[in-house]
Parts: structure tokens; C-alpha cells; sequence
């Protein structure tokens, strides 16, 4: 497929998810992690007018000059930025106007991509049409958590990324080993992948299956959110300040267990996979069932041995740079290495990344609490 | 006029004040205290449904079962209620639905004011045509809140309701005496009027003008905002504690004063009257000119000797009951007298104060650090 | 008795208080508003130091130039100070040398008032007394509320300043009609009081007796804690926030109450007078009576014809400046009347108030949420 | 050295940091990190009390029931606890009666290994020593935090842990290989050094100097604090939410720099080796230079060829488990586990770290914005 092709495909793809949105339901921010649809229309294609299409035409003229403000997220080489809470603010310009924005920006792209293709070029577009997948999935998973908040229960689609059930059972054994980590395909990944580099890996048992609801809530009956010896001490403090008892989403109403998809309200199935969990939680039920998460680098080099994609998996790695790991100059080297420090590394996909987008050396990464996304645990021992 | 009339009317006005609304303009809530427009028009048709339709129609179906939840305010007495920092976030039920709503409770309560001549029900009624009326100021103020902190600066409409000037001046001066406070004419009054008692004033003068934007430049270019010793203890704290250099809405750039109104970024004139003025702010400003904010008894008493309902007027008089004042049983109770601590006293109206919503008696309250409804000084010594 | 004797006497009180504090004791802070013992030790002497001795001896030599900063309160026109909440960090000076900072002090004020019998130094001394006899009663609640903390509940002394009994009973009535209001007698009262006003009060019947425990603990199991409609608004969300249950410093254990005092953990007497009781507690508990709190009018009015000093009898009047109320030049000014705002007048006085420190026109003033002083209630009607 | 005698010298080397403290020094608290002399002597006696005498002595008596409460640290498993930030307010008991418990439970313990020699004693009073030698550099970072808030500026004594010298130079290089992490030799190490094992390290090169105050001078004047391009995200907000300008300590008046040292305040030597420096401030510092931190590996295998020992020196290794790292049955398994998680490994030792308490498998660990500590900087490339 084309550079072009990919690049309409995934315009197209972003808009088709919006399908069922009304015009309110681009609007609100539910929480400063989670931003509005409008928003991450807009700021997709913020990227490609910004890194692009600014410095490959000459007399390239903006859409808005204000955009550049109002959709930059968090470049700071790029100047202001509009404060990240303030997002579900912006209700001028229009969604209509944004749409406007996409069309504008695909056909200054799609003229840019006939008459030029030099490698730089196709980098950043493909590295453009990566940072719009990945918003792809933020869409959704922000989306799911600003409805959860409204008492109605807004049903959303058919489709709700995670009715899927477990069909794997038994363990991966890995001998130990001198092995190499980093994307070593051809093809697009992220800077932070890059890098190869060995490491030594002590042997290990892995999950073949991702842990289920039913099992987990064998924890939550058994007391686990109760009992501080499975918890770290900062997922504990975090289990006591926030009062937490059950996973994001769970309702216990009449001795039934609940959940909020966006689907609407439906009951837990035991044998689905369980989704919407903290590393925290990922940590406690691992240590309760005497086993422990996998290292980012234990999942990476077990990864051809099961099945993934389901859920995003915590590892119990921190994100840190791979050795020789170098952020490149201007604007783009704010991607990924300034977040180095207080994440956690998630290894896989979820049913809601998009198509094309993962690998098995991709590095994921949110802080320890994280529960909005579409996570999951798979044991180690 | 009948009550249907007014009712109608009131309604309408409502709806006219939406016309320059787009359908996202509906949806944000920019803080805890500024409510979105979709919640003002659907809590407004909330309040009819659940204190008047529900309590004379017999068998009342109501619109829809989970709006008494959605759009309850604060009436503990009628049970739970969405959090309201979430109000922003409710996208659906659709502003087309909440039109609906309006509708459906329109052609009920039309019905029910054609078959039912009680006095209880004219007297729910008229609260409820007053209780919208204030919220017709609300919906204006938090618009212009939500717009400011965008940073395109919208433009809503032609007119921003500040844009007048003052044109009076000297001092009204009053004699000692004894007093009648309080609600004393035909018509409707809040609870908080009611309960006439004497008060006994020492002599004092008050000025027919109110602030000038002008005269407040002077305050600020003189270090106003610099010096603690025109400040309250609680407004010094206030001024350190948020970093306030100037009033709500100022901008200083290149050496002249611009503030945010609802026709844009406009030029600060000095001849207008000064608006969106904490108490702390107004006080402050008071002391440096060697003279005093008013009592609202004060107030009230001087109020028919000058022009007013430009600006809501501080008093330094914090909210307290009447002498006998009785809260209503039910949830009309809780409309006012729980609110009698930690808030100051306004008197008079401003330009977006809704027609016929006024009088010399009405105690309008707001913590001292409030900025962002239309709010002015008035001296006295 | 001569200035000199009254400013000897109140010195020595001060000492006295101390004789049962271990050295550990004067050193700590346990929350912003309690100051540890040294503290006040070393303000009460700072405020002769700065506003007398350096005023009245030409060429006075401080005791050491960094007390200034270190023992300021809150008066900004003296120049900077050391933050409220690290009062309880300065070990050194030692207390010791606090106590030779006394000595030093009290030899100039000595020798100065025997030379000197102006006016505006006798003023100034009154003044001095009275400011440390406030900080008398203060060193008693803050002492009391650090030791509460520590889990051995420790013995400061046989007296606790708690331990009456109430034996009034009944009601006065008082008229309609205008009185006369502030400090009418010879000697020393605050700023605050003084610009006598009249002001017309309409009937009302005051209680003889203040409410007692035995009275308390029937609204706190007739559910008084956990019922929205007793509360102000402001009440409830302190109630809410601090998930508050029954007063400060009592324990519910196995089916007893007791309460922390500053001779020990103690079992609570029915009888006895009810002690740290916020505002919003002493309103809730009124209107579950069916009663309501006096205004300070009122409470000054009657407070001739009931006994009080008992407690710090919380009144619903706001602490607001008397009409004519002038703030003082210099310093001093700082002394009451930036105070004025989100704080409730206290009448009366404690068993912990200082002799002589007590008159029926005295306005203590404290936040509604206030629960560390020895306050009270005495119902109106 | 028995075990008997280098428990003795331990609990003396306490005492003898104790010798320039006066009684009102032993008491404050001045953050939640920060804990009162009192409480570091009186918890390592715990420590003891708890571990091992109620253990090992069939009907030991404890000095004092209450103990048990007022002195865990965070040992859930041994039952509630005082809450941390209230630690400064436990004036009672007196420092007198901690130095009393301290004699008991030396007494007992001096006791207990005349008569038992068992391998499991033994290894609870070495993990006991090893504690308490914690807690006495804890004790001087603690204490030099709290007299840093005192404005006079307290000497505690001449020596100060900070005046050395940096006299090395160059690099030392280290080939790419497979080398073994983890305590080998006889003796204590803790329990997160144990389980050796292998990892593969890529060639690097590691400064055999630590950075000097005149060099990170360089990138203060250089506007190293108000460039985001040198901080990581996390590191950034932490700058700009504290308007962090300089390092902890430091002053800057009339062009010079100065520091609080335990000697006082001191003109900072740009000679001198840098302290008191955050894992950002570190980070920072190396991008600006155009290098790295090392990771905890490097650095353990790299330490055989560089002087360390005067300052704990941050690497860029997050503090996780190693392969196989097993938490202790008991109140012993939350000594380190439970805080794997938002905190960054430190290597070496400092000036202010006991003797014989260091070791280059030793794995301290702090949250990156940690200053209080003697914390300093080696660069990687």
C-alpha cells in the first residue's frame, strides 16, 4: 500500500470511529487525562499541518493561525499551548470546523505525497499516521470513561472492545539466555524501541492465557482490596485515599457483579477477559495468586510463544531508555523520552488498538494507576 | 398579565437567550460554579416538573425517570444528585431532547394553570417563573466564563450587557432614624425578604455613582493590588494565594487595558462602569479611597434616591436571616436559608438581570471572591 | 492596682501557666492555627518590644535583632515574617533564652513606666496586657489540642478548665426597642467595640443556661450528624469532607462516652456544660431544638440578666465593623479589623479566659468551623 | 568484633550524634518525610523490642505498652500506627524517659546474646544495627532540613558532612559483557541485594569524579532551570509547580552564592562536591552536559575503579525486584519490597552514612525529587 493510501486509510478510520458521536459528545473532558473527540481530531491533524506541512511547503498557509495554540498538546520547542485542562472548553471553532481543518490538511498531504518523496517526508508522515492511531485508541478509551460518568449509561455501539473470551491455558517455559531486545523488522516504530541491545534473561515460567474476571473476582471476595501484604506501599496509600474496592467500572448492586461497556450496563462474564486494571492491581492480584507480572523484557522474548492483543499487559519494568537510547532534535524528540520516569511499561495491544499498530517490541506506558485503558494480566513465575 | 402569560414568557426568553448558542456551545461546564447552558435549561424545567407537576397531577408521568437525578441542583431532601463538577459532562440525553423536555412540561403545566386556579399552585409557580429568571443571569455569566478561557475569545453577541456609562453624580445623604426592612409591596419576594423588622441607621452618606473602569486603573497603576494594608486579612490571602494583579477578564498588553466581553476582546473605556469585582476586590478599593462599602440596609434605605440596576451592588453586610425568618417545609426550604453563611450580600440588578426580576429588597449573595457575575461599587462614607 | 502592677501580675500569669509544661512541651505546633507554648511566650514579649520599647526609648537596644522576624504574627507594616505553620520548628533560641528575653523586656517596661506616665504609653501597655492575656487562653486550647494528638493522652493538670456544672434553668424575654450597643464604661475595651450605635431589636426569649453534654449526645443519637436538614450548607460539607460524627476530642467506645480533657481521658457527664462545639454544630443543634443562636445584639443586650463565662457562646452574627469603626494608624490598626470577613462573633468568656480579661461587650470572632476553643450554646427563641 | 560489641557501639554512635542536641531540638517534625530526633532513637529501639526481644524472651515485659503504637514506622502486619505527619508532637513521653527504654532494651538485648547464639538472632540484631545506622543518617539529613527553616540559621556543629574536595578526574571504561549483580560476599547486605544474577551490559564510560558546585553553577547561570528542553516531563512540572530556581539550600544574595550547612550559612566553594541535589536536578544536569546517569548495574560494576563514598549518587534505574527476589515471611517482609514502585535506586554512600554501613551492592532508594539527602551527581556516557 502507498504512503497515500495508509495515510486516507487512517484519516478515514478516525472518522468512521466517530460515526455514532453525536455533536455533544465531542465536547466534554471528563478528566485531565482524557480529552475531548474534538479535541483529538483536531490535534492529529494539528500534527501533520505542524510537522509537516509548515516545512515541506514554502508558502504553505496555515488553516487558523490560532490552531497552533488551541491543538498543540505538549511540545514545548512549539510554543504555548492552551492548559490541558481546559480542553472541553474550545466550543468554537465548530466540529463542523474542524472537519473543514481535516479536509484542508489531507489535501495539502495528498498533493505534498505526489510530489515529493523523499525519505524524510515519508517518515514523518508515517510517524503522523502512527501518532494518529494511537489517538485512535485514546478516542475510545476517553470516550468509554466520560460516559461511565453519566448516570444515563449511554450505550455507544454494538462493538465494545471487550466481550472477548479466554481460550489459552498452561505456561511458556524460557530457557535462560543472552537475548536481543528492540525492533529488529523492517518497518515503522517508535525511537524508543530502537536501539538493539542484549540482555540476560534468568529462566522463566509465562501465562499462556490472560487472567479472567471470574478469577479476579475470586480476589476481590477473598478480601484482596482489604489486605495491605499484596499491595506496594504506594498502591496501598493509593487503595485508601481513593477508597477503592473493585476495578474501574464494576457495580455490585442485589449480589450481582455489573460493568459499564459501551455497550451500556451489562453483567460480568466470568470467563472474559478481565480489562480496566491498574498496575497496582495487576501487582496485588500476582502476589495474592503467588506469582508476579513479567519484565518488559521476559514478555518481549516470550511474546512468539502465546497469543496477545487483547489487552494491554502490565509489565512490572519501569519506562526507562534503552541503552544508547537518543532523542532526536527539534519538535518530534518530545515524543516519547521526556516521559521517562514514574511510568510503567505495558507490552501488547488491546482490542481497541488500531489495525497495523502493534508489535511486539512496542513499548507502552502510563503511570501505575492507570485504569481507564483497556488493560490486563498476565502472570509470571 | 395572567401567570400563564408569565409563565410562557419566561420560557421564551430562556429559549431567545439560546438563540446565538451553537449546539456545542451547550455542552461545557468551565468550573464548579458555572454551570453549562444545556444544564440551565433542563434543571429549570426540572424544577416545575418536580415541585408542581408531580404534587397537583395525580397520575403525572414524568418525561423521563432519570432527569430527577441528572438535573436536581441541591435539594438533599429530594434525594441523590449527579456531582456537579459532572455536569459538563452529561452529552447525553441531547439539547433536542432537553427541548423536548421543555415541551412536554410546558403543555402540562399550560393544562394544569387552566384547570387549577389554587393559590399554592400560582404561588410554585411564580417561584418557579423567578427561579428560571435567575437562572437566565446564570446562563449569561457562565457563558462568558466558559468563552473567556478560550483563546480565540468567541464573539456571542452584539451586546455584552456592560457597555454603559455613568452619567450621575454627588452623595444621597440619609438621617438616623428608625427603619423598615424588608419585602412591603404586592408581588412576589423570596423567603429571604420577608419578615419585616426595624433597623435603626446612624447617619451617613452614599454616592448616587457607581466605579468607573477609569477610577479603578487609578486604584491598580497606584500599587492597589501591591499593598496589604487596603486589604482584608482573607482578600490579601486571596490576592497572594491566586496571584491577582488586576480585576477578571483584563488583559495588559502593550501598555493599554483590554478586557474579554461577550462581543470579544475589546478596549477597556474609562468611563464605563467598572463590573466583575470581588468584594475583596471592592473593599479594597474602598479603603484606598477613604471611604466604606454599604450595609444592605443602607442600601436599601438610600436605594430610592439613586439610579441602580446596572451593576450587583457589594454591601458589607454577610448573608444572614432576617430576624423570624422560617425556612419553608419541603424542598422549598431549602432555596435560600442554608446558604446564610460565608456569603456577602448584594443589592440592586445588573444589565443581565432578567425584566421585572428586580427590586430594591432582593438580597442577592455570593462568596467575596466572586468574580464573574456583573458586579460593581458603590461608595459610601 | 498601678499599670505596672496589672503588667507584672499578667507576666507572672503567663509564667505560671507554664509550670506544669515539660521543656519538650513549649516546642510543638500542631496544626496552623495552635501555636506551641514558646511561641507565645516569645509574641506576647516581641508585641511590648516593638510596640513600645523601640517607640519610647530613644536608643533602645533589642534583645536580639532576629526576633523580629522570628515572633511576628501577622503585621505586614512590621516587615516580613517567619511562615504560620514553622512556628513549631524553632528549637533554637532555646526556652531558656525566651525566658531571659522576658526578663530583659519586662526590666525596660519596668523602668519606663516609672518614668514615664504619658497617655499613649498607658494605652499601649493596657493594650500589651490585654493582647497577652488573649494569648493566655490560647496557649490552654492549643496545648490542649497537641496533646490530643498523642495517642497516651497525657495529664497537663487537676484543672481543666471543663468541669462545671450548669444549674441556671428557664428563659429571659427581652422587648422590642432601640439599645445602645458597644463599650460604655471607663476602661480598656478592643477597637472593636467601641463607637457606641444604637440599633433596634425586636422580641425574642434568650435561654438562662447553656446546652449540656447530656443534651448533645440526644441529638447525636436521634442521627444528628447524618441529617442534611439540621445543617447549613457550608455545615454539611464540612461535616461531609471530615466525615465529623460527634464533637472534638470524644471517644464512643463500647457504648461510653468519653472525652480528652487536659487532666486525662475522662468519661463525659451529662450534666456538665457541652465544650468544642463549632458553629456549624451549635446551628445544627438549634434548629433540630427547634430554637436558633442569638445575634451578638441580642446576646449583649440580655447579658445582664443570665450568668455567663462559662464558654464562648457562638452567636449567628457575623464579625462585621460596627458603623463608624475607624482603623487605627500604624501597627496597631492590624490589630482586629482585617479580620472582617467569614468569621462568627463569639460572646462571653471561658473558664480558660483570663481574670479581668471578660466584659459583656468583648467580641471574640473565630471561622464557623473553629471546635478548639472552649465554646458553647445558649438557645434563643 | 562480636555481635555483641558492634550492637553496643551502634546504639552509643547514636547517642553520640545526640551531644550538640538540646532538649527542644529532640522534638520537631518539619515535613512527612522529616521524622524528630526523639523518634529516630526511640524507633530503633523499637525496632528491637518488636523484632526481637517479644520473640525471643518468653514473658518479656515491654518498657511501656504503648510504645508499640506511637513508634512503627510502617509495619502493617504489627498494627495501627501514629500517623506519620503527627510524629513531632509526642512530647510525652520525655526524651529522658526514650533514653530510659533505650537503656532497658539494651539491657535486655546484652543479655539475650550472652545466653542464645542462634543463627536467627544473630541475623535480627545484625538487620537491627543495620537499621538503626539508617536512622543515623536519617537523624542529620532530618535535622539539618528542620534548622534550614529556622531563620537564624543554627550551628550544630563543625563538622558538617559536606566540605570535601573533588580530586579525581577522567573516565573509566567498561567493556560490553555478562557480569553478575548482586551481594557475594560473606556478611549483611539487605535483603533487595540478594539472588545473584546475570545481566549483559553495552560498553559505556563513567567519570571517576563527582560534579562540583562550580560546575553546576555553570548551569544555573546558563538558565539550565528555565529550559524544558534539559527535564523530563515529570521533572518540569516539579520546577515549575515549586519555582524551583537552585538547588535545596542554597542562597543567592549580592551576587554570591551561599548554603546552609550544619555549620551555618556558608559561602558555597565551587570546588566542592555537589549535595542536596533531586534525581531531576541530576538528569537535567547530564542532558545540559551533554551525557547520562548510569544505571544501577553500571554502576555497581564500574564502582571497583572510582573513589565513592561521598555522595549517594543517583542512577537511572527505577528501584524493581531483581529476578527471584522474595519478601520475608512477617513484619521483616516490609522492610524493602513494598516500596518498589515511583522510586529511583542510589549507589555509594555519603559522608553522613555510618561506618561500616556501605557496600557497592547497596541499593538506596528515593523518589526523584528527593533533596533532603547529601545526594550528588556522576556522569555516564
Amino acid at each position: 500500500m502507498t504512503i497515500l493510501n495508509q495515510y486516507l486509510n487512517t484519516r478515514q478510520d478516525t472518522e468512521q470511529l466517530c460515526e455514532n458521536l453525536t455533536l455533544e459528545d465531542y465536547i466534554p473532558q471528563s478528566a485531565e487525562f482524557a480529552s475531548p473527540p474534538k479535541w483529538h481530531i483536531a490535534h492529529t491533524t494539528w500534527f501533520f499541518e505542524e510537522m509537516i506541512l509548515k516545512k515541506f511547503i514554502a508558502d504553505y498557509k496555515v488553516f487558523n493561525n490560532q490552531f497552533s495554540f488551541v491543538f498543540n498538546s505538549y511540545y514545548n520547542s512549539l510554543g504555548e499551548r492552551i492548559e490541558r485542562q481546559h480542553r472541553g472548553l474550545i466550543t468554537r471553532p465548530s466540529v463542523q470546523e474542524i472537519f473543514k481543518y481535516r479536509a484542508y490538511v489531507d489535501g495539502y498531504i495528498t498533493n505534498l505525497l505526489k510530489f515529493n518523496n523523499s525519505e524524510e517526508l515519508e517518515a514523518l508522515v508515517i510517524l503522523g499516521i502512527n501518532h494518529e492511531q494511537q489517538h485512535q485508541e485514546l478516542l475510545i478509551t476517553d470516550l468509554k470513561y466520560t460516559f461511565s460518568l453519566n448516570p444515563i449509561y449511554p450505550k455507544f455501539s454494538e462493538h465494545n472492545y471487550i466481550n472477548d473470551k479466554n481460550s489459552d491455558s498452561g505456561w511458556v517455559s524460557i530457557d535462560e539466555g543472552i537475548y536481543t531486545i528492540g525492533h529488529q523488522k523492517e518497518g515503522f516504530c517508535f525511537d524508543n524501541e530502537l536501539q538493539l541491545h542484549r540482555i540476560f534473561l534468568e529462566p522463566y515460567h509465562i501465562s499462556k492465557k490472560l487472567v479472567t474476571y471470574g478469577e479476579f473476582i475470586e480476589f476481590v471476595t477473598d478480601g484482596g482490596y482489604k489486605n495491605p501484604k499484596y499491595w506496594l506501599d504506594a498502591g496501598w496509600s493509593w487503595v485508601q485515599a481513593n477508597n477503592i474496592t473493585q476495578p474501574l467500572y464494576w457495580k455490585h448492586t442485589q449480589g450481582k457483579w455489573q460493568h459499564y461497556t459501551l455497550s451500556g450496563l451489562e453483567s460480568i462474564h466470568t470467563d472474559g477477559i478481565l480489562s480496566h486494571i491498574s498496575f497496582y492491581e495487576a501487582h496485588a492480584y500476582a502476589t495474592w495468586k503467588g506469582c508476579r507480572l513479567p519484565t518488559e523484557f521476559e514478555w518481549e522474548i516470550a511474546s512468539t510463544y502465546f497469543n496477545w492483543g487483547q489487552r494491554w499487559e502490565w509489565t512490572y519494568s519501569a519506562y526507562l531508555p534503552y541503552p544508547k537510547f537518543k532523542i532526536s532534535e527539534g519538535a518530534v524528540g518530545e515524543y516519547n523520552g521526556k516521559f521517562m520516569m514514574n511510568q510503567m511499561v505495558l507490552r501488547g495491544a488491546s482490542k481497541a488498538t488500531s489495525k497495523n499498530h502493534s508489535r511486539h517490541t512496542y513499548r507502552n506506558f502510563f503511570p501505575a494507576e492507570t485504569q481507564w485503558q483497556f488493560t490486563g494480566i498476565r502472570l509470571t513465575k
